[in-house]
C-alpha cells in the first residue's frame, strides 16, 4: 500500500469546513470524491486540521492510501482537473506507510488577517475581518505575551458537549504586525483547541480597541471559563498556513 | 447644482463591465441605482473609464450632479450600505461644476497581474491570469520599450464597427516586475483604446514565452493590423488602478 501526502490550498468561503458532513459541500468531501473518481476504489482521507466553515488554507496537509501505481505528477494533475477552482493540490509526495498527517503533526502555523480601513474592500470580502476602527498594535502585542506557553485554554475554546478534551495547549509564538491596511496575527502552536485561534484574535482585538487591558487577558486565561472571553473572530480572516512535521522550529 | 466626484474599488468578476447594459448587472448601473435610491431623483453617472466585463478597479473615478444637500460622508456611508460587497466607494469629494471625470482625465494607470506557478491558486481565481510556464521578464521589458511614446495602436485595439476612432495614443511608461509567484505589468498612458492594455499584455507574454522576438513587437505596431497581434489577455488580471487629473507625472 502506498501512502500519499497532499498539500492543499483552499478558499473556505463556499464550504462547511474541512470535515465531511453528508449532503453538504466540504473540502474533505470534494477531495475524497475526486480521489475515488481517479483511483476507482474507496479512499479514506486524513487531514492534519479540521478547519471550520469559512476558514481558508494555504498549507493544509492530508494523506490517503492506495494500491494504484499512478505517477504522482499525473495524480496531482488529474486531481486539480477535477477539483473546483477554490481547492487546489499544490504538492504531492509519497511517504512512509505509517505517516499520519494528523497524528504526526508537530506544530501548526495559523495566520489571521484583519482589514483595517474606514471602508471595506471588494478584494478582501470573505478573506479578512473588516475592522474600521483604530487598533493599538503595541497593546495587542503586550497582551499576546500572556498567551505564550503551556496553559489551560478552557476560556478560549468551544465547549465540546460530546467528549472531554484536555484543555492544556502550548502556544509557542504570536506575531502581530501591520502592513498597509492589513493587520496580521500569526500563531505558532503544537496544536489548538476548537475555535481557539479565533477567540484569541477576538480577545486581542478587544485589547486593541481599548475595551480590555492587556493584563485582563491573563485574568481571562486563569479563570478557565469560556463565558469570560469575548465573542469569536469571523472565520473569513483565518488561514491554516503550515503544518510542521520534522521541521517545527519550537 | 453640486458636482460630486466618487472614487471606486470593484471586483469586476460578476459584472458586464462598467457601462450600463439594460437588463444586465453593470457597475455603472449598480451605482446609478444606489444614488437614485438615496437622492430620490434621476442621476446621470459619468465614469472615467469604461472597463470591460470582468475587469477590476482600484481607483475608478465617477461623477454626478445633485441639488440635494446631503453631507458627503453620509452619502458615502449610505452608498456603501446599498452597494454590493464587490463595489465600494472609497472616496467622495465635491468638485467644480464643470469637472467631468472622463474628459478631465490627464492619464491612467492600469495594472495587469499574472499568476506564474505550476498550479493555479484558489486565491487568485478570476483575479489574475494563470500562466504555468516560465516567462523571460528581461525579454518582455525589452519588447515593451517599442510601445512607449505616441504610436498608431491599430494593431492593439478592438475594431469599432460603429465609428472611426483615432488610433493614435501615447503610452508613457510600462513597468514589468516579478514579486514571488506574481508578475505585474503596469501601464501609464494618457488614454487607451478598447482592449489595448490586454492586447499589449498578450503580446508581451508571447515574447516572454519565446514565441515572438522583442523586435517583432515593433513590426506588429508598424503593420497597424489587429490580425497581426496575438489574442487578448483575459480580463481577470486587469485593474484600473488610478485616474490622474492634475497630478499625472508625464
Amino acid at each position: 500500500m502506498r501512502n500519499v501526502k497532499l498539500t492543499l490550498e483552499y478558499l473556505g468561503t463556499n464550504y462547511y469546513g474541512w470535515q465531511i458532513i453528508p449532503g453538504k459541500p466540504t473540502v474533505q468531501g470534494k477531495l475524497k470524491e475526486a480521489l475515488e473518481k481517479i483511483l476507482q476504489h474507496e479512499v479514506k482521507v486524513t487531514g492534519a486540521s479540521r478547519t471550520d466553515a469559512g476558514v481558508h488554507a494555504l498549507g493544509q496537509v492530508a494523506n490517503f492510501k492506495t494500491v494504484k501505481e499512478i505517477e504522482l505528477y499525473r495524480l496531482q494533475r488529474a486531481l486539480n482537473g477535477i477539483l473546483p477552482p477554490d481547492i487546489k493540490v499544490i504538492d504531492v509526495e509519497e511517504v512512509p506507510s505509517n505517516f499520519d498527517s494528523r497524528r504526526w503533526a508537530r506544530g501548526k502555523r495559523y495566520r489571521y488577517r484583519i482589514f483595517n480601513r474606514d471602508v471595506p474592500s471588494p478584494f478582501e470580502y470573505r478573506r479578512s475581518w473588516f475592522i474600521p476602527y483604530e487598533l493599538d498594535i503595541e497593546g495587542m502585542r503586550e497582551a499576546s505575551r500572556f498567551l505564550i506557553g503551556v496553559h489551560d485554554f478552557s476560556s478560549f475554546c468551544k465547549k465540546d458537549r460530546k467528549r472531554e478534551v484536555n484543555p492544556l495547549r502550548e502556544v509557542n509564538e504570536i506575531e502581530i504586525f501591520r502592513d498597509g491596511n492589513t493587520i496580521e496575527l500569526v500563531f505558532y502552536g503544537r496544536s489548538f483547541l476548537r475555535h481557539m485561534v479565533r477567540v484569541m484574535v477576538a480577545t486581542l482585538v478587544e485589547v486593541g480597541r481599548g475595551k480590555l487591558k492587556p493584563t485582563e487577558v491573563k485574568e481571562i486565561l486563569e479563570e478557565r471559563n469560556r463565558e469570560r472571553a469575548p465573542f469569536l473572530a469571523p472565520p473569513d480572516g483565518l488561514y491554516l498556513e503550515k503544518v510542521y512535521y520534522g521541521d517545527y522550529p519550537y
